[in-house]
């Protein structure tokens, strides 16, 4: 059985393709899927505007059809979700969005979730969508560390704004769980979690694990 | 590490379990998880009312209690969820209900979803469950088909109405995928989607793909 | 005609009771029904989780069953409404629950209501209530105290926190009502109203006032 | 103590504050409040419209003012619930309207409620209501008999009407429970549950109950 | 072809009347409609209470009625929207209330918008328009600056104040854009956006916006 | 001042665009501000599925761009808003989207508002975009007549199904005005009207009327 789970990162920074790769070890296990993960390199160094989300989308579109062929499932690994609905369109195979399935995994975790953003300017796309997939009652807040993707690579001033950001989320906003709203945050994961001390959701952990679960399932997506 | 993923049918009908391990089989692989399902004894023939779904809370717990030393993960597998809340606090293992877990990953198979339950019942029960989770806005509708539990063995009566509500659903509701409201229903699942021409989730199936994915990553519940 | 109102606190602190039955003082008159309160021996101290709310329900209903006959209303005293449906399915006379009423009744004091909990571990299973009734756009918040129901006939240290949590439910959270949320609260409501300045829902009034009303107009329950 | 509750038919058809007047009856026992019905002249003789609506305010809180040193609480018994807010601002008694009580009533009978309306204008003044209300979520639907209120009169004509119209929101829209969306249908309610077999919420009986609680409690209006 | 607008400004002060009209004057142009605002002698100082703003709508409806035969649209200027839905029945020229319009403009400008009140008072009366609207869940909170109508033309102690609450609107309760809540704040639009850097609509022009593109394209209101 | 406003199609059929430009007639007028339409050469004949919809944001964004020095306002000319958020990055001036409009101004013509779609494909991806407005409750019903926007010219076909569906949505689904869901139904808006005798809302004009409001008024964008 085909069994390849593609995770396309749609910027262009290594570094974040890279902290995702890593992500993935708890899933590579002999007997399980292979896990690939590579980088858009049509994208942009980090996906931070309406106008990067839908830049990227034909690329995206066109990686996932090149690659349909030899892939079981799709995880688009921006927490945009971009192109997640014209790509399900260019394939009959899963593709999965971690923005999705972060927040979906996140209700099952905790009542009110609380989103972990880069920028101020990403959080009005955020509620678009949070109100798009119909979840809105859970949300309990949405909030910038106020850095942009490509410097989350550097822990010394990224960890200490999540921590805050997530304390402040789940303390003044009512969050019992919180979602990290860029794949690029991944490495965080678990020092977060063990500063705010409710449980944190990695998107495209939470996404590839419910990639896998299909590719098992041979459930298809949406065609009608 | 330990991978193993019990599912608990809170019912006492023994073709239930059998019809929900025979839907087991894509998990199971070299290398994956042990997948293993049990009766409730203590349940009774079928949860289908209120009084059924509180009534077993109690035995379901202490299962679970008794089993978590050698489980990484549970399943409570009756589209009521009974229990679930309790069983988190009964054990630090992650436990996921298929209601919860059906409808969430519908979520990513189609816009609105419809139910298909046993019987009449069973709706207020849902929609009161539906409610909480806070995803009303994409519920279609939720529709019996007037068979109780015992009774959906019986592939003659079953299947056809099982199409009719599911074309139901999809005609006169507006639904673009359909969850199966019971577990005692998990064989159905390909001949209805057939039927149907639209996504059909089996919810036992949804539940135990994002436990597999629960215990690879590792997190825990909400303990807060 | 039949018109006795039984008031059971689920939980076997009889302190509890005791203030509830104090409570009821303003509905006993010469005409009016016979209220009994009585305290579920077979209950934990205190329903302060969800394994505690669930727990009771087996006894609870026991009680009702056996009730019903010189009963003509019940209501569930305690603020998780804890088998308020199976109650509904264990007697055609009419249940009410204390978290349903008085929030209803909060609705007609003011527009957005404030509730106010016990424990912080509280806040999640009300929210998850009172989205599946449907109410949840009329709340402003729900916070803790953070004392449990044993705790509460301390006067010295409950009152202060009920009129600072009020008042913050008031001021930052836009609450025009306040419910208390637990019966164990009953005997603060006129010092916590002339503190915080705006209406206080004591919940097992808000119930008992209603059982009367559908005892008088012999409305049974919903029973399809 | 001050008991009398007060309800005002804010139409001037005396024969629709009769059928109130009758419908008061389980209310009225030794010991228990007394109940006055009285029509407002200056009103419309039916409320059928928002013009209607809007133009019984200022007389109907003209009635309140006066009536306030001797009347303990008020009913507005108009499913428009013209003027409740006004009123509440008019006097420091309780003011309930018999569209918010019944609704609310309505939501402890059953899961989904549906409305009969009078006419077709009046649906959507029901819909921003109860959206205003908060309580959308609840609704099944709102459905009119296409009969003005001096033509409810006629049990010829009307029983059958409501009948189909009550069956219509069970059978199509999902009701559990019905509200009779106009005073005037009062007489009509124990025929209309026998034949619908769901519960039937006569909103005029609902507010009453409700305002006699209130009485009890003492508790006023929000004030601030 | 008829094209005059006439706002009406509902409360008797001729200072919110001249504000009003002179934000008027972008719409004035060659060729462009004529817009001609008036005062209803018959209106209380400042519409501050649900009573102010019910006890317009009488005059308010013959004002309208009286002017019918020579006005296009009529623009109701206050942001209580009294006798909107009035209005619209006593005639059928289009009738658009600045709340409505001002609220809907917003929505086109940032994702949660804020509302600017005068008194603490007003609050809930516009929830529950908000509420009726269905437009909710964009909003992210509703202020008071704790100044009467009358008060608002003292622009040394007005403006401060909206740029606080707006800012305060803006960096707690995340709203994206501005909306002054009351007529009478007309003059302080630029100021106030300059101040808060999100954009911040002006009611009735807003409204006169919309107003007079239903003149050009002559389309009526619901009359069914 | 600047006050042209550009219309663009971003379909290529010519046609689509003749009739939307005829649907300017009642802007143009002396005085009054320019309307040019323009046919976006890049866009597919048309717009119908996610893919054809995120396809024309590159193209349509830097038309934009190419058009903004000589440009007061644009409005996106087709009912899936594509690209409109990236747009308002891509200029500061404003941009409108004919869904949003469309939908907008139809919340001031009637409660419950439904949507004549072009082909069943569209209706998840209006119902994505209608939750994400946060306007959801007011939806009636979304509805396709089954025919492509290039065969829509043909009145033969096109009209008779608009009826039906018109009808449809304002019998069984409770609508009370009418949205044309595609730009290329514009000359179908008075039939349609007398036809369904409910207000009926073509969402160009709708747009540019919102449009020319914020050229007068000098409102920019949210650019925070």
């Amino acid at each position: 059985m085909l069994d390849r789970v593609l995770v396309i990162n749609p910027n262009s920074t290594d570094g974040v393709t890279q902290a995702i790769d890593d992500a993935m070890t708890p899933f590579r296990i002999p007997g399980g899927p292979r896990i690939d993960c590579m980088t858009l390199r049509e994208g942009p160094p980090g996906v931070e505007s309406q106008s990067d989300a839908d830049a990227v989308i034909a690329p995206l579109c066109r990686a996932i059809r090149d690659a349909a062929p030899e892939t079981a499932a799709f995880v688009i690994a921006c927490f945009s979700d971009p192109g997640l609905f014209s790509a399900r369109e260019a394939t009959a195979r899963p593709v999965l969005g971690i923005a999705e399935c972060g927040i979906l995994t996140a209700l099952t975790l905790g009542h009110r979730f609380g989103v972990i953003s880069i920028l101020a300017g990403s959080v009005p796309r955020h509620l678009r969508y949070i109100a798009a997939m119909g979840v809105g009652q859970r949300l309990a807040g949405d909030l910038p560390i106020g850095l942009g993707v490509t410097e989350l690579g550097d822990a010394s001033s990224t960890l200490g704004r999540m921590i805050d950001v997530g304390c402040r989320l789940r303390d003044q906003h009512g969050a019992h769980v919180l979602v990290m709203g860029c794949a690029g945050m991944a490495r965080y994961r678990a020092e977060l979690e063990d500063a705010a001390q409710i449980p944190v959701v990695e998107p495209t952990q939470a996404a590839v694990a419910m990639a896998i679960g299909r590719i098992r399932l041979g459930w298809g997506q949406c065609l009608r």
